[in-house]
């Protein structure tokens, strides 16, 4: 079985984009809320939406599961407040669950959170570690995103490292489940999202990561760095030697149990480096699917995040291949064998 | 001749860090001003600074010239105003301009400018091109480091693009140098410095880059990206796939006939992606020494930072092993050759 663990709901039908603009607007200009009951969504719409876009190119390039969240850059968390961010991450995640029902052979749930910045932080975290129970345990999903920037671009938050997130790593580690560290927009002119931001967080939270005790702290916690960890892997050296600098224990050791990195790395040269330097037990298949580039690579002819062609034409051990496939994606999620039996077993009984 | 195009002044005499934190406190407490003259070195501290730093590891290591400027994280921007900024700058760039004085052979200078965040940005650019001036025909510099966050960690500036950094280009090629674009310090606890501020600055710049015509208006506009160029080489297909993406001109054509990528990277696999992807004659020998990482590597028995020693023994043709160890440095600092040939002319004489 081959998961790709990082796929967001980009296409997701224009309804669900024009009620938050709804929603930041009524905020903006009157404090209104716009509620969640307000948004209607055909299964039709949703449906087109999916067929024609992720499971289009999920059976073209035969992968066969996809954890799939809302658009990460969308999730946004410094519009509004709280009660913004909740409302909205209920929407969001709802619709994601209804993509699950639909296609329940295909994709599997991870939730955004009702994360917020400023004063907001600490009591956003408690409403996370809350939607992260209601989106495992009624809706079946198996992960989270974590944004470690709410303010977008900005970093005005503590380091995930802080106190302040236990409680919402305590609920993860309770429910068994991981979550893929993912900032969201920028809305900072000088740091682009998707190839600015985007790597920037990657690179910022493994460093965190680097200098703290976290994993000590809690060390069934699992953390997943997309994009290929962001520029962690190319410069690898690096940090080896700042762990050596700071009298700190090797990455293998401080790290590696809790971290894993994806693959959304888009030529052959960059996913060679990663699958040489990071061990293959802590690669998890991934495409960002369909996320942050959707051209065709003229020296291969297919889609710049068609990362399964680039991995199949990579020399990779049959056991590596078969873990950084799907093997160690049910390691690190370890609800999702039971969510697909389950559905498996359902589809029975209908 | 092997020009290491990335060294600072990190080992500089305990003076000077005391003359600048009296210059910070002195502002924060009372708006009182620390003067340039009342910083005193001996020619005797500087040597022993050297000798015992960068100029035993050159001999070591068998390169023979060092674009040297002050520490890098030491810049820091926000403390202050213009004027601390300006004081700051020109006593650090005095510093460095005896260290060339010093060791003719051995080091030439790279300057810092007085930026400055927020509302004096502007007038710090203005003052940052006299400065460079200053600099480069008073003092024989070749080029300078331009900081694209001078809010140390919090980007509340425009982006490098913005035309407010026009006069500052236009001095730059008046004078004909290049920039090594160079943050500062982090000051923010949730992005530590040298290992991710410093990389996600690069990044966040190539991604400027990216998307502005600012070579089309300067087209003899040469910056340098330290750091192997943060994350850019490892997600090469991700930019390639976002300038398609936005209907852009390749890379190559947009960006590389003016964008130069260090090779401060501290493994073999790092180096080996960085000159398989970049074409070498964007590549610049360097090893930001002494730096980011001081520790011995344990698989190599050598310092991180002897990044000689890695490109060494890495695959290299020997036309673009010279160009990357010296001719592009040559070629992107014209300067330098005068420089270094002015030197000897007035060693003869003397």
């Amino acid at each position: 079985m081959i998961i790709d663990c990082h796929g967001h709901f980009t296409t997701a039908p224009p309804a669900l984009g024009k009620w938050r603009e709804r929603q930041i607007k009524a905020w903006e200009a009157s404090r209104f809320r716009v509620l969640p009951n307000e948004l209607f969504i055909s299964d039709e719409e949703i449906i087109a939406a999916i067929e024609g876009g992720q499971l289009k190119l999920q059976r073209e390039r035969g992968t066969d599961v996809t954890l799939f969240s809302p658009g990460a850059g969308k999730m946004a968390h410094h519009y509004g407040d709280a009660r913004t961010s909740l409302h909205w991450s209920q929407v969001a995640n709802d619709l994601i669950a209804r993509v699950c029902g639909l296609f329940p052979d295909n994709f599997v749930g991870v939730c955004q959170l009702p994360q917020s910045p400023g004063d907001a932080l600490e009591s956003s975290v408690h409403a996370s570690a809350a939607e992260l129970e209601r989106c495992v345990t009624e809706l079946g999903f198996v992960g989270c995103l974590l944004n470690p920037d709410p303010s977008d671009g900005y970093w005005q938050a503590p380091p995930l490292t802080d106190r302040i997130y236990y409680p919402l790593y305590e609920k993860l580690v309770e429910l068994d489940v991981p979550a893929m560290v993912h900032v969201a927009m920028s809305r900072n002119a000088a740091v682009q999202g998707t190839c600015a931001h985007y790597l920037n967080g990657d690179t910022a939270v493994f460093m965190q990561l680097c200098q703290s005790d976290l994993f000590t702290d809690f060390p069934a916690l699992r953390l997943i760095l997309p994009h290929g960890g962001g520029a962690v892997p190319y410069h690898w050296g690096r940090y080896r030697g700042v762990m050596l600098d700071q009298g700190r224990p090797p990455l293998e050791e401080a790290l590696l149990h809790n971290v894993f990195f994806d693959t959304c790395v888009y030529h052959k040269r960059g996913l060679e480096l990663l699958t040489d330097i990071v061990p293959a037990e802590n690669i998890l298949f991934a495409s960002e699917m369909i996320g942050a580039v959707r051209s065709v690579d003229p020296e291969t002819g297919r889609r710049f995040d068609d990362v399964k062609s680039i991995l199949d034409s990579i020399e990779i051990g049959p056991q590596d291949r078969q873990a950084i496939y799907g093997g160690n994606a049910l390691r690190v999620f370890p609800r999702l064998e039971r969510v697909l039996h389950n559905r498996k077993q359902e589809e029975v009984v209908r």
